[in-house]
Formats: C-alpha cells, sequence, structure tokens
C-alpha cells in the first residue's frame, strides 16, 4: 500500500477551493479579453540556458532542473516572463507589435517553504509589448480596476509612481550609479519603514546622511494628484528624464479618469520602486483599503527591453500580475467567496426507483434551459439523499415520485429554508 | 545572444491557436458544470512511488522523473487518473460519494515524438466516483453528446459496449485466464481488420482456431439496438455476469434516449474492448461521421476499484477523457474554428493625438455594455491602423476625429465589407 500524501509545498485544490479559483480566473479572462488582450501558452519545461539567461542567484537556486531522456538540461518555467520574452523574440514575425497577451498558468520554485510560500502557483500576467505609449499603461490600470470591481471589491487603491522620476532624482543628486541597490533599499518603505530605510540607505548603499534625507524626501510628498505634481516638479527641476517621468504620470491620471476612474482610488506615490531592476518607466502596486496588511494583490511596471537576451532587436513593453493566491485569501476574508462544493444548482433526487427515464427527461429539460443539475445516482432513502444535498451545497432539491410525475408536476425545495412548493413540469 | 527555441515535442500557443483552445475547454467546463461535476486540481509534480505505482513498463520509462532539492524522487504526472486515485484516497473523508470531478490540466510523456505525439498536452477528464448505479454510466454518456453538440458537431457516434459481456463469453468459453491479452488484441480491430486480429489471437494469445472464430463472432453483430442485444442474448446464455453486462447496456441505452438522445447517436458494438486493463464494465469511444479516420476524440468507462494502490476502500467509478488536441484538429478541419488574432471585436483607432481623453471614454463606454474593445495605443496614420484591425481579425473599427468627437458621433467601419455608418455616440 503506497500512503497518498503531496509534496510539500504542493496543493491539491478540493472543489470548494477550486470553484472559486476557476470564477477568479474566468473574471480575469474576461477582463483582459475586453482590452484586446489574447491568450498564448508556452511549455512547462524550458531549455536550462533559456531560464538560468536571466536568473537572479535566487531564482537560479529555486529552479527545478534536471536532464531529460534526450540528456537535455531543462527546467520547469519560474515565472512567466522569462517565457514571454523567449515567445515573444522566437514568433516576432508572425506576432506584430503592438502585442498585448495574457497568459494564466503553473509556475515552479523550490522556494523555503516557511514563509506561507507554494513551490507551486499560478500568474495571471498580461503585458502590452512593442509601445512605448501611455496608452499601454493606461489600460495596465484600467485592467487592475476593472478586474477588482468584477470580483465585487469597491475599496481599493492603485498607487502609482514613475522610475524615471526616481532616476531622475538621483540622478540630480548624483547617486544614479547606485541607483539599482538605492532603489531595492527604497522598496522596502512600506515594510520597515523610513527611519529604518534612512539607516540602511546609510549603512549598506554607502550613502552620506545628507543623501539619505534628500532620498527619504521622496516617502513625504502625498496628497491630491495636483499636489503630488507640484511636490515632484520642484524637486527634479529641468532634469530631462525626471521630466519625462512626470508627464506620463500626469498623462496616465488623465487617461484613467477620462475612462471612468474615480480619482480617489488613484494614489501618486513617488516612493514606490518595485524591486525589479528591469522596470524603467511607470510602476504600479494595488493594495486592497480593507486588509492593507496583505501586501499588494496586482503589481507591474514598465520596461524598455525584454528580449535583450534573445533578439536584436529592443521591445519595449508594460504589463502586471495578478495575485491568484493573494487575492483569493482576500476575497475569503471579505466574505466575497460562496462557500459551495457543488457546480449545479439543482438536485434531482432519484426517489422512484421505476422512473429513471422521467427524471433523465426532466434533468435535461432543465439543462436546456440553461440551469445545471445533478441526478442523485441512487435510489437512496430521501433523507440520505437530502443530507448530501446540503453537504455538498445544492440550493434546490426537485422531488418527484410516482404520484408528481403521473401528474407532470414536482415539489420545487428550497433548500435553505426548508420550504416547497409544487410546480407542473411544463 | 541564447537562442530562443522550445523543447522538441513542445508547443507554444500563439493567439489564433490558444483563442479555440480556451473556447473549447470553456465549453467543456460549461457541460461538466451542468451535470454536477466539480472542478479539481492537482500537483505537476508527484512522488515518484505514487506515478510508478500503476505503472505499466510504457508508462514508467517515459516519466519526466529527477530528484527535487530535498532529495525527493519525484516525477511530472503522465496523466490524471493516477493523481485521481491518489487525491481521492487522500480525501475520501471530506469529499463523500458520489464524488463527481472535472480536471482540466496538462500532463508529460516523453514519447517518441514521430507519431505526430506532443510530450505535453492537455487532458480533459470527468469521472464519477463511489457508485455502481447505470445512471453514472448514462451521464457519462450525455456530458459526451452534450460536449459535441456544444461545439457545433451534429454528426456524431457513441460506441458503447460492456467489458461484462465481452469477459462473460470469453468465460463461457473457457478462455477467461487469457482474457486481457484478447481484449488488448480485440482492441485493434478498428486498425488492422478482423482478419489480422483472428491470427494474431492464435500465433500470439495461443487460442485455437475455433476459440478464435468464437471470439470474433463479436465483430460481426451489428444492427439496431434492439438485433445487438438479442444476438448478444444469444451468444452470452445464462452467463451470470454476461448477463448483467447485457442488462447494463439496456438500460444505458433507454436512459440515453429518455434524456433525448437520438438513438442513432449511439452504436451498440459488442468488438470494443479499449486497451486498459483496468476498465470493467461500460467501454465507450466517440467518433465523428465525416472525419472517421481520426479515431476516438472521447473515450472511456467503468472501473471497479480506482484506489486499491492507496487504500482499502475500493471505489467504483467510471470516468472518460476528451482529447482535447485531437477534437481542435477536428474542428479545424470542420472549419468549426473561427479565424481570428483578437479576443475583442472593436478596435477604436488613435486619430487625433489631441483627443486620447474621448477615445478612452468611448471605449470605457462600449466595454461597460459588454462589448471588448482595443484602442490602438499610437497616433500613426489610419491605413496603419487599419492594416493592424484586419491583420488581426477585429470586425469593426470606431473611427472619430475631431469633427465627429465635436458632434458627437463616430464613423462605424466594418471591417469585412468596408462599409462606414455615422452613428451618434449618445
Amino acid at each position: 500500500m503506497i500512503e497518498p500524501r503531496t509534496l510539500k509545498g504542493f496543493r491539491d485544490f478540493l472543489p470548494e477551493q477550486m470553484l472559486p479559483r476557476e470564477r477568479l480566473m474566468e473574471i480575469a479572462r474576461t477582463v483582459y479579453r475586453s482590452y484586446g488582450f489574447r491568450p498564448i501558452d508556452t511549455p512547462a519545461l524550458e531549455y536550462l540556458d533559456i531560464l538560468l539567461g536571466n536568473g537572479s542567484e535566487e531564482t537560479d537556486k529555486q529552479l527545478y532542473r534536471f536532464h531529460d531522456h534526450g540528456g537535455r538540461a531543462v527546467g520547469l518555467r519560474f515565472d512567466l516572463t522569462v517565457p514571454l520574452a523567449r515567445f515573444v523574440s522566437q514568433h516576432m514575425g508572425k506576432l506584430g507589435t503592438p502585442f498585448k497577451r495574457y497568459q494564466i498558468a503553473s509556475v515552479w520554485r523550490g522556494e523555503n517553504t516557511q514563509r506561507g510560500r507554494y513551490r507551486e502557483f499560478m500568474q495571471c500576467d498580461y503585458d502590452t509589448i512593442g509601445t512605448r505609449s501611455v496608452v499601454a499603461d493606461i489600460e495596465t490600470t484600467l485592467v487592475m480596476h476593472d478586474l477588482l470591481r468584477a470580483i465585487g471589491i469597491e475599496r481599493f487603491t492603485i498607487h502609482i509612481n514613475d522610475r524615471r522620476v526616481l532616476n531622475g532624482l538621483l540622478d540630480k543628486l548624483q547617486l544614479a550609479d547606485r541607483s539599482a541597490s538605492i532603489l531595492r533599499t527604497l522598496d522596502k518603505l512600506g515594510k520597515i519603514g523610513p527611519q529604518r530605510v534612512a539607516r540602511e540607505l546609510v549603512d549598506s548603499v554607502g550613502l552620506t546622511d545628507a543623501a539619505s534625507a534628500n532620498v527619504l524626501q521622496l516617502s513625504e510628498i502625498s496628497g491630491t494628484h495636483d499636489q503630488v505634481l507640484t511636490a515632484l516638479d520642484r524637486l527634479v527641476g529641468e532634469h530631462a528624464m525626471g521630466r519625462e517621468g512626470i508627464d506620463s504620470l500626469k498623462q496616465l491620471v488623465e487617461g484613467v479618469q477620462a475612462a471612468g476612474v474615480p480619482p480617489a482610488r488613484i494614489d501618486l506615490d513617488p516612493s514606490i520602486a518595485r524591486g525589479l531592476d528591469y522596470y524603467t518607466g511607470t510602476v504600479f502596486e494595488t493594495t486592497l483599503d480593507d486588509l492593507p496588511t496583505i501586501g499588494s494583490v496586482c503589481s507591474g511596471g514598465r520596461y524598455d527591453d525584454l528580449t535583450g537576451l534573445y533578439s536584436r532587436q529592443p521591445l519595449p513593453g508594460i504589463g502586471a500580475s495578478l495575485g491568484l493566491d493573494r487575492l483569493l485569501a482576500a476575497m475569503d476574508e471579505l466574505e466575497l467567496i460562496e462557500t459551495t462544493r457543488t457546480s449545479a444548482p439543482v438536485l434531482i433526487p432519484f426517489f422512484d426507483p421505476d422512473r429513471l427515464s422521467d427524471y433523465l427527461r426532466i434533468a435535461s429539460q432543465i439543462r436546456a434551459a440553461g440551469i445545471g443539475v445533478e441526478l442523485y445516482p441512487e435510489a437512496k432513502r430521501l433523507g440520505a439523499q437530502l443530507k448530501y444535498a446540503n453537504r455538498q451545497g445544492f440550493r434546490i432539491a426537485l422531488i418527484a415520485g410516482q404520484e408528481e410525475l403521473d401528474a407532470e408536476t414536482c415539489q420545487v425545495k428550497d433548500l435553505q429554508t426548508g420550504k416547497s412548493v409544487t410546480v407542473s413540469l411544463g
């Protein structure tokens, strides 16, 4: 006998978990498509050099890698961005630009599971490749907005910044040579607060106290969009790259408002850096107002060169990723998830063993009307069948014995209230 | 520079391939759910002993296996049946019976790719666990039927047999000890014809000429359901297991007809064996009348003991698997696939660079009405934008310049006919 078990860090999804996951993925697909994002898929396994080519030391270490039957060095993808870069480089001739894609697929990382992380998880990415237009930045923001509303969340904030503003300011402060480590440190603001960030900028990055204070001015800027943009104007001055960033933020804010997003849902936050080195323009994070501690449920940003490792043609783009697991946990906490184990609302108990054909015919008629219905497979006593119905979360039981069937009627029992009404089968 | 490439036997799916794949999976989910089948998911990676526990030599050889970071022997799943057996054994207390599940997920096999097989492919399985009732057999058949109709295929045949009839007959002929190899040989009838099967039954399985001829009588039975059942009655006689099979086939045929399936779509075919050893009752295959050579697009059967390797509680069930790749190839050949690369029907060209806010507002209104719309991100000349629209398969372009916008109108251009009408934006 083999003990049935799953690997550490891997999960089974039971129907009550999988039904809301499928619902969320369906909503994501619908919203992505409504903006013209198109589905693609790529293999779970890639040549190892493709995956390692992008590697930070950490992702390289976490990679599930082995040799296949042909002796090739291969690995399981650890994100959907590297496969996207490979895909776009390989098929650019057929795809054309602008290319808007989404991909919803599993990725694997041999991570330490103690931090509540999983070794297999789903990513829901969407990207617009091949354009520097701010329209793509606006649509990326609108997708985040529409997605959360479609799920039923109204109280959320999309935090937006532009790396060009940060980099412009650092250049003006003559700190451009250390911008990567400064931005990585700045990214910890939300977690460890301004004082510890200031200290780390001095101790680890090697800034002077004055320079560290200058950088941290960013975290003190807040207010309405106009107030933030004015404060940034003052800090950045005439620095060309910084100005570009500020102009882009202005257009972005105007654009999303033109599309109907209430201004309060957009927070211009000059201290948001995002840890990833490849972002070069707009960066985003999205938090839920009622659950601020869970962190960002949808993040992303603009990059100048997605495909540099595989192609000589530099391709700019912008993308974001929906945190499926985090969002589901949040929906659960906000009680936005229906607790049901069934995918069909109606159960027909198999009440009279001689009338199977009638039950099958009725079930088929209900399905033809677009309503899901399960026929209990065995003619057990009614109590046992109704217990099953309640346990699984069916809403309605459609009960019919010989008498009802002969009269072309049935009892419709509301399983929450327990009330029944007799209706005609016609 | 790293050459962008995929592994042999693995595929990228471009939008024009992925859109119909997603559509087919959505239809499958909708049909599965309409019968109360519920989604589950399991990890791509399992402990190697779980996967090998079921192995034929062939699947063991094809398994992608390696050691993970913790030194555990692991493998990528090669089907969804073994994970289902493990899953059901592990969670039976929570799941209860009857348990109806579907799972749509990738599997991996290091197969010889020369036969046009892939090393990564999607399976769409549905199973009913924990009941011997013929209702489950009837619903399994109805799902196949509804699925094909929902896709737009009307000319198809579901071929049905029962292993108990075959085994009963073999037992009566005193060939029960060789039933597995006889059934495997019989399964080749469609491919190599009765004469070569007869020869193989003698040469490889070791039957006498007379016994081989007796077995092959099965392949000569055909006709209406009543004719086939009468012929089987005669062959099987009073053999108990054989009679059980015949009675079950009778109920199955009656049941699916009660649910509205035209009799001509159901073919009782006593020679269908299905190669897999674990089938013990009803077996199914589904062929498309207009494409008989592509083989079965949906197959399955009843088994007595799914979980024997992991649990002492024997669990009967019945299930089937939709051949996604084969069905998509068939749909392509039957011209049931819309050739489009876009997920949204409407393109708004970015015509007047000063009116971005108007385009964003209009796009947002169209989306609110449930229609997908893409805004071209750059204010290029109109010709280039319409070329993009045509290439990607947009149906409508919504063109508005300063004049139209000031008058609160726009031009709606049908991209197939090239005709335009001016409509009010209200």
